[in-house]
C-alpha cells in the first residue's frame, strides 16, 4: 500500500548549481547526497516535509555520471525537469507484485538499491499515463546513513 | 516560507480514465474535483498523505477544457506526464515577492485562484532548472469546499 509521496526526482545538468538554486531561492538544504553507480547518477536529497506515515517527502536532484545512464539519455532528449515521481510503501515487493498482476510493466525483476539504502523499483511510464513512477521502501532507520 | 510539497500536477488527455488508472492501480481516491475556467482545466485532487505543517500532499490530475489553455498547449507538445510541482506556503504573496526579488520570474502580478479555493502563482520554468513551479496557500478551512 502506497502511503506517501516519497520524492520528486528532478534531472539536472549540474548538481551543484541546482542545489544552490534550491538553497538560495527557497532555503532548502541538502539532507543527504550520494553517488549511485548502478543508476548512473550523482544525487542530492532535499527534505521538504515529514509525512503522516512516519516518512518524509524529498526533492531528489539527479545529475548523470555517464551519458548512457537512464537519466543521461533522458536529459539529452528532454532537457532539465521532472524525471519521475516516487511513492513510499512499507513493502515494495508486495506492491510491485500486485501492480504487475494488474498488467503494469515493472522495470526490475527484483527491487534495487536507491537513495539512503532504500529498495526501489520503477513502473513503465507508458503504462502510467506518461509518468515514470517509482516505488520506494525506506531502509530501516538503523541502517540509513546520511 | 515553503513548508510542504502541496501537489504534483499531472496533465492527461482523459481525466476519467486517468482517475480510474490511479484508483485501480494504487487505490487512490478522488478527494476533490472541479473545473477552473480561468486555468482552462478540469481537475481531480487525489490526497496521498498529510504533512508535518498541517497540510497535505495531493496528485492533481489535469485535463484541458480548451486546446489554447496552458495545459492544452503543453499536452499537445509533450504528451501526458508531470506538468508542474507545487510547494505549500502560509503566505504566497510574501514568498512570491521574495522570490521575484531574487530574479526569478513570477508569472502572475497577483496570485490567482487554484484548487479548493487556494491562492496560487507560478514561477517560470526556465528560471527553475526546467521545472514549472507553483506556490500555493490553501484556503482557510472554513471556506474550503470538497
Amino acid at each position: 500500500m502506497l502511503t506517501r509521496i516519497d520524492h520528486i526526482g528532478i534531472a539536472c545538468f549540474d548538481l551543484d548549481k541546482t542545489i544552490e538554486f534550491y538553497r538560495s531561492t527557497y532555503g532548502f538544504q541538502v539532507y543527504h547526497s550520494e553517488v549511485n553507480e548502478e543508476q548512473g547518477v550523482r544525487e542530492a536529497m532535499l527534505k521538504i516535509n515529514e509525512t503522516s506515515d512516519g516518512g518524509a517527502t524529498y526533492l531528489q536532484l539527479l545529475e548523470p555520471t555517464r551519458e548512457d545512464s537512464a537519466v543521461g539519455k533522458w536529459l539529452a532528449k528532454n532537457g532539465e525537469g521532472v524525471h519521475h515521481i516516487a511513492f513510499g510503501t512499507p513493502d515494495v515487493d508486495a506492491d510491485a507484485a500486485d501492480i504487475r498482476d494488474k498488467g503494469v510493466r515493472v522495470l526490475y525483476d527484483e527491487p534495487r538499491i536507491g537513495s539512503m539504502g532504500s529498495r526501489i523499483t520503477f513502473l513503465h511510464p507508458k503504462d502510467c499515463h506518461g509518468v515514470l513512477t517509482e516505488l520506494v521502501t525506506s531502509a530501516p532507520a538503523s541502517t540509513s546513513e546520511h
